[in-house]
């Protein structure tokens, strides 16, 4: 039989057991955290109309999205979970209660050129709390925490730089630039990337000679500095109350890995006040989960206003990054705590024992190759991390010996102490 | 602004949040027996080469399938869980341990024209041994007996029937209809939903005076009747041998719900020797999970031989008949266990009480909405199971009185007994 070449595109994640067990702890620590703090969780579908998830969508997102046609469905695999977030509330809103705080774990699909570094499929992990009309300034801090909560989870060394967008949509109107707001706000979130220098030189063809009081901004690092500069502007005074009392609830919360950092902007335009970004100690320039304040989630899908709050993080990325920082040994164990090996014939009583551990919460597996020797290099290729020889001897006295494949060590035990050892 | 119309598409499950906390909760479960009987967890991509996907497939899979063409990529959403393992096991055979024990829980995607009750996208549960060059009985007996935990934590009374392919093989070569054997298997396996007699008619058609002597197979319900067939045909022998064993192992893992029915033969081609299928008491026709042993898992992709045996089961179908038969009431929890009601100005002192709740391991909420009025309301309509209205005389005293939302009763106790209550 002719045979075909199997491979797995690239962009497309596909991980070893080892690495995929590391994975799915790091998943779950952090969907712990999530669900700590009450939030529901979504499932909403991959594929959905082409209609409803370009709803807001320009060019430039259509070319970066898998999308497919199939008999007069226009079909499209979301590229993001807010869009499917903005859907589901409007859909359901009648049977949701609001504030609505929810959060989703799942593969998002994005069609780039096949590049190193560049992924096509992955996990994309958002956290929301959307409110009906109104929402209170506590949520700000509460997502945030949350945030935390997952690089505390994870055991990472994360700062989060937080900001509010209404200081420079203050100072933009206090120095005459409100029609230009877009433009240099765009500009100033690729500070970072671009330089200071060259950053300063595009804003300059904008703003002109108003451009160094703008990045006067930058050189703030305190709210007490924030507010000696006493501007007059509403939107100004209203983004620095918000960061005071944000800054007071996290203190609240006892998060202390929080930052005032003016510099933060995050390019989606939709943001309107609170705005932040977790980076990581070891790459301070790269962003590991973001996000903010909205002031209308379904804007594209119907009349009513539903503020929220949220951040989102690409779990795929930051998968790659903490293997990168040695931050992942925290479990490199096997999914069974010990495997039982048959010496002679006790095969059936092996199958028996293992029924018994597992109704314990033990899981465990009967290695049943033909000899006993390959029974042993299963044991040592799997990386198992204890293992019980059972022979007829132990069969006859019932007293079983745990090898710890770490330490070497065996301990004798009977079989309703097993538990105790491992 | 113009708003358009959001929706979901049909054949695509989306659940309200208390719904999808059920579906979790049943997909835990699961996941937790693969997890005990040590099976590792496997997460390929959604999205694979159509060339791959396709390496077996034939026209009639062609139309059920969601592919799309980007640039000059062909890819095809993967329709089932199989062909991806056969890829995965090809691709990475030298950095796996055999025999390779994996489970995939996973969306699949099928192009079913939309109608009532066809899904088109479904989460489906695939468990698989896979062996190298060969594959010992015993792992039969243990994909069964998985199977079998499953029913087991999902408290559903189910019953898995157990055949084996061998049997009919051999009972065709003894008739001389060895040529017509796909055709004829084709036929018998749909013995049930034909009905006896038209089905008897259409293998009349291939099988002439012989048919009758295939269907007496049917009448016998034990190993005991089996032997005493007494066809010396190789296959058949090594088949109820085969069974012997199978049933033998099942007894010592303690497995009782299962059952010999050589009706069961499962449509696929690429079974070869034992085969089963799970069915709910309630619904006894619906298969709710099945497999076999196959011989060569990766023939289109490699020429070594890869027998493996396994299941599958469609969760999200499955979730479906549990609801109907209210087998779903396992959990009807918020995932808040307690919700903290400021009353007065104790918001902070809520916020602060709710981190040390987290620490402790217990998910919980504060409700910080506008007026306390709202905040119940909020309570009342989450579910969440308990609540603790926060007061400033309990801030001062220390003194926290715990409500039951079911019982209504309330419970006093200090801060750091809360958990006790809860």
């Amino acid at each position: 039989m002719q045979t075909i070449k199997p491979r797995t595109m690239s962009g497309f994640l596909e991980l070893l057991p080892k690495e995929q067990k590391v994975f799915n702890d790091m998943k779950e620590r952090i969907e712990n955290v999530l669900r700590l703090h009450g939030l529901a969780c979504l499932d909403t579908p991959v594929l959905e109309l082409s209609s409803v998830l370009l709803a807001k969508a320009g060019g430039e997102t259509e070319k970066q999205i898998f999308r497919l046609i199939k008999g007069d469905t226009d079909m499209t695999m979301r590229f993001d979970l807010t869009v499917p977030l903005a859907k589901y509330v409007s859909i359901y809103k009648n049977e949701l209660t609001f504030p609505f705080r929810r959060y989703q774990i799942g593969k998002v699909y994005r069609g780039e050129r096949p590049q190193k570094g560049r992924l096509r499929e992955f996990y994309q992990c958002d956290a929301d709390i959307i409110g009906d009309g109104e929402l209170s300034i506590d949520a700000d801090a509460e997502v945030i925490s949350i945030l935390s909560g997952i690089y505390k989870a994870l055991n990472v060394d994360a700062e989060i730089l937080v900001s509010n967008r209404k200081i420079l949509f203050g100072v933009l109107k206090e120095l005459n630039l409100s029609d230009k707001q877009s433009e240099i706000l765009n500009l100033l979130d690729k500070y970072e990337k671009m330089g200071k220098e060259a950053c300063f030189n595009e804003v300059q063809v904008l703003a002109g000679n108003k451009t160094s009081q703008i990045f006067k901004v930058f050189e703030i690092k305190t709210l007490q500095e924030l507010k000696e500069c006493n501007l007059q502007d509403e939107n100004f005074k209203e983004g620095v109350k918000e960061l005071e009392e944000v800054f007071e609830l996290l203190n609240v919360m006892n998060v202390k890995n929080v930052k005032l950092d003016l510099n933060i902007i995050r390019g989606l335009d939709y943001y309107t006040g609170t705005v932040f970004e977790g980076r990581l100690k070891e790459f301070p320039s790269i962003s590991v989960g973001g996000g903010g304040r909205y002031e209308n989630l379904t804007g594209y899908f119907s009349s009513s206003k539903m503020p929220g709050v949220g951040f989102g993080m690409g779990l795929t990325r930051l998968f790659v990054l903490l293997k990168e920082l040695n931050k992942l040994d925290f479990s490199s164990e096997n999914y069974s705590r010990v495997a039982l090996i048959p010496l002679g014939d006790t095969k059936n009583y092996c199958f028996t024992l293992a029924s018994t551990l597992r109704d314990k919460g033990i899981s465990c597996e009967v290695l049943y190759e033909k000899s006993f020797k390959s029974r042993m290099n299963m044991a040592n290729k799997t990386g198992v991390p204890n293992i019980i020889v059972v022979g007829e001897d132990e069969v006859q006295s019932g007293i079983f010996g745990v090898k710890n494949m770490k330490t070497g060590e065996t301990v004798k035990v009977t079989a309703d102490k097993i538990e105790e050892v491992l």
